[in-house]
């Protein structure tokens, strides 16, 4: 205890004898446990304790979010180098693969459409009119020295030939390396998207080098599940890492039906990047979220929950890679992350996390030409970090950006009308 | 099942059949349990399920947030009727109580600051300055007959004789009805705030009818914590409901020492308005938070847990009002949001929730011209409600909004060094 500390307590006493005059006495029976302490203990102390302070030190890895690994804001950097064609909905980049490291640069790989029109709806959908953002797309990538400066260097993976899996469209790509080689896995349409849903199961190309070129198995590598499963129709973002000595291939698939469709997370697992792949026979795997950003962490895997579910904007964690449970409740959360994440294919056990990425910002341009665009994420959800103004729950909007969220007239009528009833009773 | 689902299926079944042709063998062995269906069920299957799936059936009210009556997106609405002298810092509105319906009209009390300067902190602070928003504030009150235009009415509890509690500054109040009789409670503050921290017990004013006159009792009614205890400096943010048959009045502490302040809620209750109020033995019940909004909510109460915290911005429900646990994550909640309550007053033992309310904007007007604002939310909280729009995770802000949370120069320094680590080793 500091001097300084001393003498607090000492006032403090001197005041706490002030207030026993003024105050009506505290009711504390004599078999109460002790009150909770002043300085919060870092260990679970051993008193009887409410549900949410048993959860404060069972379910987080600290009681508080400072030091919370897995909690962090995220700030956002527009990125330079990249033309969008004036914004004029014809050039969209997003869904970003992971970041990697090589040949002394960064790479990082995406859905690149270039049509003569914006996306205009499953309907009206042809061959060089695309029905969603991601329709009539290829995959390309880009580098970088920095991670601000991106030079797009052209397309990886292009749409191959009627009928091979994904001569509709490839998109939502992501990067392995195994073994001293490249794969590049996607979504590979065999029909235009929005018909049904956005139904397709994953391709994969193969490259001896992150610049290509890369070959097409043009075959399905994690296949759509049986009829009546959660995941018949789609397998969305496949997402691959390097665990427990295997890989460990993480997708979103969509279920139910519209306007309530579910969204969750499964995983399969090969023991070869080109499969066969398994399916978690406890898929799924996180009930919540979409393009879902993954690392190694500790001796588990941990998870960017955003958008969708009664668990979205969550970071959550699992030891085993399956099962999961929330490790911090975040905002403004990086949509479709793909972080570098130095430790992706290294069979680590002991993950590090991550510091940054790029995501995307979608559906901007307005009706007509609506495309989306490629940004950069930093946040602090590393071991080697330790950046307090990263782990600030405070997000510090002005009030104009709380206005943007008006009441529409449906909800204006229903309070007015509501306003009069309990005014009515109340009088 | 209709006939376009029968010919989707029948189409489904074509379409496996080609993508059995072009696939890798999926790989399931005959063990394996059934895969979890394409429709959602309501209620939990019996199949092995992941913790995820697991706990989407256990913790929440319904498996989807579109259904789940504990989830909302809030929406705001800039109030009209209340002055802030051109917002140059000496007029505050800020914590307002629960609104209640009385007399025709909606009432809401609030901390009103008027000083001749904003707040300079607690060393330059004198019997005319403040040190904070909340230093040499009285509590008023204002009316309203549509809840967004406002009537300010006058005070409602001035600032008492010195060594009367609350002489410093009466802050932070909240409404209690109780047999024909209304309580304020709030902090009674007897030094200026920001010495140490911001100590206060809490103190309470009585009055037979919502427009006063308020009689205050001169007494601590929720007296500070013992000695190292969690809740020895500070009760905050009180918030009285009836529940039980008694009053549960919840509130707020700080504990633990700056830079690592911690922020939890805890539950004081009596059988009287006026005490003795026996604090929880499980203190504290919400591990997170900060002028925490709560209702009754079915058999239990609810909670918005807002700011700080691992648990900052859920919504947490306790079916006993002491054992909270998470029922969604939320985004741009309301800070300080003080609900219309229907049953508040009750004694119900099936809370049907809540749909708008008063929170404030603190910290508005930059250097010089601190202060706080009084706004509306709404939201889907209610049983009665079902408002699809407001059952929306995405809140859509344009990138402009994420582009505000800049990195500052000590993190570009610390990325521009880390690439170029990176990107050498990886050449």
């Amino acid at each position: 205890m500091t001097a300084s500390r001393y003498a607090t307590t000492f006032l403090r006493c001197r005041f706490a004898g002030l207030v026993g005059l003024l105050a009506a006495a505290a009711v504390a029976p004599a078999d109460d446990p002790p009150p909770f302490p002043f300085l919060l203990p870092e260990e679970k102390p051993e008193q009887p304790l409410s549900a949410a302070m048993e959860r404060l030190y069972d379910q987080y890895e600290s009681p508080t979010y400072r030091t919370n690994e897995l909690f962090t804001a995220f700030r956002y950097t527009e990125l330079t180098g990249l033309d969008y064609a004036g914004h004029d909905g014809t050039i969209t980049r997003r869904d970003p693969s992971k970041v990697i490291a090589a040949n002394g640069r960064y790479y990082v790989w995406y859905t690149r459409r270039h049509t003569t029109t914006p996306p205009r709806g499953a309907a009206a959908a042809t061959d060089t009119i695309p029905s969603s953002d991601w329709d009539l797309s290829e995959i390309w990538y880009a580098t970088s020295t920095d991670g601000f400066h991106w030079e797009e260097q052209g397309v990886a993976v292009p749409r191959p030939a009627k009928p091979h899996v994904g001569w509709r469209s490839v998109s939502t790509a992501d990067i392995l390396e195994w073994e001293g080689k490249y794969y590049l896995y996607y979504q590979g349409f065999l029909e235009v998207s929005g018909r049904r849903g956005d139904d397709c199961p994953v391709a994969v190309s193969v490259a001896d080098s992150p610049d290509g070129p890369w070959t097409p198995t043009h075959k399905i590598v994690v296949p759509n599940g049986p009829e009546g499963s959660w995941d018949q129709y789609s397998i969305h973002d496949p997402y691959p890492l390097v665990y427990r000595g295997k890989i460990h291939l993480y997708f979103k698939s969509d279920f139910g039906l519209q306007p309530n469709l579910i969204r969750a997370q499964g995983l399969a697992i090969a023991d070869h990047p080109l499969g066969p792949f398994r399916k978690h026979p406890l898929n799924p795997v996180i009930n919540s979220g979409h393009e879902t950003t993954l690392f190694p962490f500790r001796e588990g895997i941990a998870a960017i929950v955003i958008r969708h579910g009664n668990e979205h904007d969550t970071i959550q964690y699992a030891p085993d890679g399956v099962n999961f449970s929330v490790a911090s409740s975040v905002s403004m959360v990086p949509w479709a992350g793909g972080p570098f994440v130095p430790d992706a294919f290294t069979d680590t056990d002991t993950g590090r996390g991550i510091t940054w990425g790029l995501s995307h910002f979608t559906s901007l341009g307005g009706p007509g030409k609506r495309h989306s665009i490629l940004v950069r994420f930093d946040c602090d959800l590393s071991l080697d970090l330790e950046d307090r103004n990263l782990k600030n729950s405070e997000y510090g909007l002005p009030p104009e950006v709380y206005y943007r969220s008006k009441l529409n007239a449906a909800q204006r009528e229903r309070i007015a009308e509501e306003t009069q009833r309990v005014l009515e009773v109340a009088d």
